[in-house]
């Protein structure tokens, strides 16, 4: 960190604006002639964004068509809008159209029986993939750092995740599955959230407080509060080295997931009776382990259309047919289903009833 | 942890040993007919695995021919003797053979310029070996826990490590490369360090204390005694989570591995000039990202016999020459190695004097 404090101080306020430049060259990502819509909560992380993209659009680095956009979650009364209006505001003053949204976000929570920070996200993403509809956007960049990483590292690696869990956010993806916009987290993969703060201090912007983020009652505040902090001292570069590790497993995610959908496809039978799905259990025994289970958990999740209740044990038994060891010729899995290994197939099926 | 304890407790002093007899299942290592060696230290974990493989024994449920193996590592001086003579002891009154070991780790390290951890690590390993081949071995056996395997994980961490790091120790592999003499690791995938601690108890033996296990200087000791109870405030089954996780991506790893040699060893040009070693552009411009780096790590190393000083930026450049981007056609690699691009091919030889 006291690395990059000293860049910082060194180049001046121009420092992350630069980085955030570097990035957008290392991404191939189109500096102009295309219209993105920027996710602002007003927070230090997505004021910089803005602000750093201003600079760049000044300097004639960038000539993007930029929108603004923020989500009121409804969580938060006056103070809430009074958010809404101040990112509005800079918006304006910076020259930018900024799009406010309203959610109920504890509503919904309720409705759909879900958690709050949950039910927060899928309000926040469903508002911005409406918005850049709206507006034609190629692209929705939102403000993650590198801190935010790391701690999303963290915090997957308490639960257990594995590679690709483990990969973190990406620096950019589909913005929904299919769709042709494109989420992009321009600040992920080097941007520290102190260098955010004192890049707005700099350019004289007292960004907003944003009190869910002091919230020890979330998981990721304790995270960022008690379990970085403690990484520090084992390596000053913890963050940064999470966020190193998050990117070279994404890559071997990415290869493991092509790689698994190739053995799936060689797999698939087309001899499986209507009602049916078949898997030939030559080609899943050749493949290594890690593979062939990637291919199975897909194969279950496309006929089934997702994975709930599936867990490693029914995997394994699943695996298991496929070496013809103990446990029977039929392993049952959750909702009405099994997978019956019949002579050389593995055959997804309904349970027959009673 | 609540779990296993409760567990422990319903099946009494059993428990630990038909946890021990449930992996050597699992694993599918051979219940009789072999000798092996029990490395013990006279630690907790040690112990409990010494004492677990002796009632088995005599339960009838193993049937292997047991020798012991202890180092002295001329550290701890009249203490490391006594510890010496303890295991000698208790493997006598267990009906086992003990080998004892010497070494002078302090002096080798300063002969060696290493630290003291790594080399007594490397003394021990090198005793390990002698005395399986003395006693005709065909494994060695090592009391590593779940909790060390949890500690191993973070450490790596801490450091940044990709998929191959996190996947921490293996449950087995050579003990040696290429040699016949396997390490296993049979408490590493559920053992945790308190139910080895209450075997003992059970089993009225008093392990001895190591002081190295409580010294603060050493990371692997900060990272038990501070980071994973901090983590058991997220998870309270966070060792378990870790663990789970270093077995996932170790066979993604192992996958990985295997796959990137497969790619290496398509892409090797046999039209090489003398000296030199070319690879195929095209085959590597088509492999996935992640298996073009292991493939091109795995090239450097075999040809140069080692990575040293060999850094991601460096991999990086060999990379660029592939998809000719700027950076010209040469990449300098340390120890006067380069590789260059010439048409379809790279080529790594000598660089050329000025």
């Amino acid at each position: 960190m006291g690395v990059i404090r000293e860049k910082q101080k060194k180049k001046g306020g121009g420092g992350f604006a630069r980085g955030l430049l570097s990035e957008w060259r290392r991404r191939n990502w189109r500096r102009g002639g295309e219209r993105v819509l920027v996710a602002v909560s007003g927070g230090a992380d997505s004021t910089a964004l803005l602000l750093a993209l201003e600079e760049l659009s000044r300097a004639g680095r960038l000539a993007l068509g930029l929108t603004v956009a923020h989500l009121d979650h409804g969580l938060r009364g006056a103070a809430g809008q009074a958010d809404a209006r101040w990112v509005s505001e800079l918006s304006g003053s910076l020259g930018y159209d900024c799009l406010v949204g309203e959610a109920r976000v504890a509503e919904r929570a309720r409705a759909e029986r879900d958690n709050l920070e949950q039910a927060a996200r899928r309000a926040r993403y469903e508002f911005l993939a409406r918005a850049a509809r709206q507006t034609g956007a190629a692209a929705v960049l939102t403000a993650h750092t590198l801190d935010d990483q790391a701690e999303t590292v963290l915090l997957r690696l308490v639960r257990g995740s594995g590679v690709d869990g483990l990969g973190g956010m990406r620096p950019e993806r589909e913005l929904e599955r299919g769709s042709d916009i494109m989420l992009r987290r321009p600040l992920l993969s080097w941007a520290r959230r102190e260098a955010a703060e004192a890049y707005c201090r700099e350019r004289g912007v007292e960004s907003r407080f944003d009190a869910q983020n002091e919230d020890e009652r979330f998981a990721r505040v304790r995270i960022r509060r008690r379990l970085l902090p403690l990484l520090s001292e084992f390596n000053p570069r913890a963050a940064e080295a999470l966020a190193r590790t998050a990117s070279l497993l994404c890559e071997d995610a990415k290869a493991l997931g092509a790689l698994a959908t190739g053995i799936l496809e060689e797999a698939r039978l087309e001899s499986a009776p209507a009602g049916e799905s078949a898997l030939g259990v030559r080609t899943l025994a050749a493949a290594p382990a890690a593979l062939r289970r990637r291919a199975l958990r897909l194969w279950l999740e496309g006929e089934r259309g997702d994975l709930r209740r599936i867990e490693a044990a029914h995997l394994l038994a699943v695996e298991r047919l496929i070496f013809g060891e103990r446990g029977g010729r039929v392993a049952e899995l959750p909702g009405g289903l099994c997978v019956e290994r019949r002579r050389g197939a593995l055959l997804l099926r309904a349970k027959k009833k009673d």
